[in-house]
Formats: C-alpha cells, structure tokens, sequence
C-alpha cells in the first residue's frame, strides 16, 4: 500500500501523464490516439505511458500492429481513499480550528 | 491549478510526508513533535517540511522558540476534486467495460 501510494502520486505529479489519465478515463486507446494531442516526441511520450504502466494505473494490450491502453482502477482508488481519511481527519476533529 | 496539482502529487509521493500530513489532519503541531516519531536527522526531516512549505501544503508559524504547523487545505481539496472527476468520468461513460 505504502510503495502503491509512492508511485501513483509520483506518477501523476506530471500534466503529460494526468492527461493521458484524463484521456483514458473516457475509455480504453491506442497509444497512437493517446500520443496525438500532446507535442512531444513518441520515445518521450512512451516513457511517460512506461511510468504509468510500472505503477500500474494503465495497463495495455498489443492486437496485431495496435497497442490498446486502459485504465487500472485500484491506485486511483486507493489514493483518493487515503486523501478522503485525510478529510475525514481534519472536518472531524475535536479542535477543529478555521485555519487554511 | 496545473502547477498546484504537479507540487501536490509530488509532494504525497513520499511516506514520511504523508506521515506528516497525517499528522497535521488531526490538528497542529510543533516541529519537534512532528519529528519525534521519525527515525530520521533533524535536517533531513526538516527538508522534507520544506517540500510540504513549498507546495503549499503545510504553513507554519514561529512564537518564541516553538515552530507551529498546520494544514492548509486547498491544495488537498483540489487533488480530492481531480480524483474524483477521473471516477466520475470512467464510472459514467458509455461503454464501460470491467477491465480493471
């Protein structure tokens, strides 16, 4: 859980990378499709997709000559359920004071 | 709120920093306490609230001797927020498949 956390915050702590979680949110595409909106070369674009698989978020599937990627569910899951225990802590504590 | 989200996402990528943040859900503290329960050299802890200072995450204030810290909210709130509309999007699209 610990290293789980550890490289999913890395992983989206980069717009390139969130846009490609944004993208495949929608639903699963090819890396041809994910790879046109962004102005990069490809080799730097598969090593931003290559982050996102070692952390395991997207997870993809060659078919013939194309390469599907989708989303992996449980990481995004598990980071928005610790950030939600993190609100839950502080929106529920007795010296709860109005600083932000 | 690009910039917010890349710090943020950064700044959670380590467990002494989320142990910290943690921490300060359940209300302020000083340095020191903070510290204490990390096997770790002051300095080294220390640069690790610099991270959390610089992204914004954690403000602190200094009365005599005592550095207090505190959670600033907006930060979290806002990766809650970009979290949560990933969910959002893949829970209600179309042709959702089960592919986890």
């Amino acid at each position: 859980m610990t290293q789980q956390l550890n490289t999913f915050f890395a992983a989206m702590a980069d717009p390139t990378r969130r846009a490609v979680i944004e993208r495949l949110a929608c639903g699963p595409a090819s890396v041809g499709d994910l790879h046109a909106p962004h102005d990069m070369a490809l080799p730097t674009f598969m090593r931003h997709l290559g982050v996102l698989e070692n952390a395991g978020i997207v997870r993809s599937l060659k078919k013939g000559r194309v390469r599907t990627c989708h989303l992996a569910y449980e990481p995004l899951i598990a980071a928005q359920g610790w950030l939600a225990w993190q609100r839950h802590l502080w929106e529920n504590r007795a010296d709860a004071d109005d600083a932000t």
